[in-house]
């Protein structure tokens, strides 16, 4: 059961930055339009989590990127990507905080904060999770950007 | 003392990636000459986690630097982080492999995993961590390369 809550603590990571855009200045290296669609593919991935379908979160990843959950092995490719979203428990409240927002060329990473509340089978009341993350971020030929790769961890002792 | 571990095993990351080099071929965004700084950079963290030497290892680092250890709270600027690596156990055979080295105009990641051991005071027996890392990496005035954003977490579940 341990283990469960810690992948999910960390999943979440990629769901979290919801609440980015309002805090993240545009980094030198990204125009205006970047650094907007940036924002909205976090918070894509923000109402993603809080919908719960797996093959619409595993969507906003490249067809290569690299998950590394906490507690677990890095899990590689969308397709194995959705595979793990899909095991994750109910989530509710995914919140999160885009402290930056940078990038150079086709190149991008966000760096912040998240929380989330999960729901697990056979414990009565939501667990509250938080921590910290950071995503690469891919430019693709349409001007969207898609999640690359995608690390996270807890703040929690 | 299980805080305390999570807490090195967490850190290991920034050492990691000393093997890196070999593995690494450079991204089409990376001149030959910064993946090779790149992996120096990246052997000089591993020397400086074997070396247990706190100042030298946070001169690695970017002055702006936000380090984001496991179970615990961000760490930030060059300062608080060498505070925050004094306070580390002594750690030998740190090892890593750089899986990528990517990046595009002033600003790399490196992408890998990491093992080492831990030797704490008061268990008999040096403890073995393995983990995942992402780094990022900000191109200095001279071409060397500082670490700039730096999280890593855990395989065991």
């Amino acid at each position: 059961m341990i283990y469960r809550h810690l992948r999910v603590a960390a999943f979440c990571v990629a769901v979290l930055m919801g609440a980015a855009g309002c805090q993240s200045p545009a980094s030198p290296g990204l125009t205006t339009d970047d650094a907007t669609a940036l924002r909205a593919a976090l918070n894509a991935h923000l109402a993603a989590a809080n919908g719960g379908d797996a093959a619409r979160w595993a969507a906003l990843y490249t067809e290569d990127a690299v998950m590394m959950p906490p507690n677990g092995r890095a899990v590689q490719g969308r397709s194995a990507i959705q595979s793990w979203l899909a095991t994750l428990p109910r989530i509710t409240d995914a919140q999160g905080i885009a402290l930056e927002v940078e990038g150079a060329g086709g190149m991008a990473y966000v760096r912040g904060t998240y929380s989330m509340r999960l729901t697990i089978p056979g414990v009565p009341a939501p667990i509250s999770q938080e921590g910290k993350l950071l995503q690469i971020y891919a430019r693709q030929p349409t001007g969207s950007w898609l999640l690359a790769r995608d690390i996270w961890n807890g703040d929690s002792p």
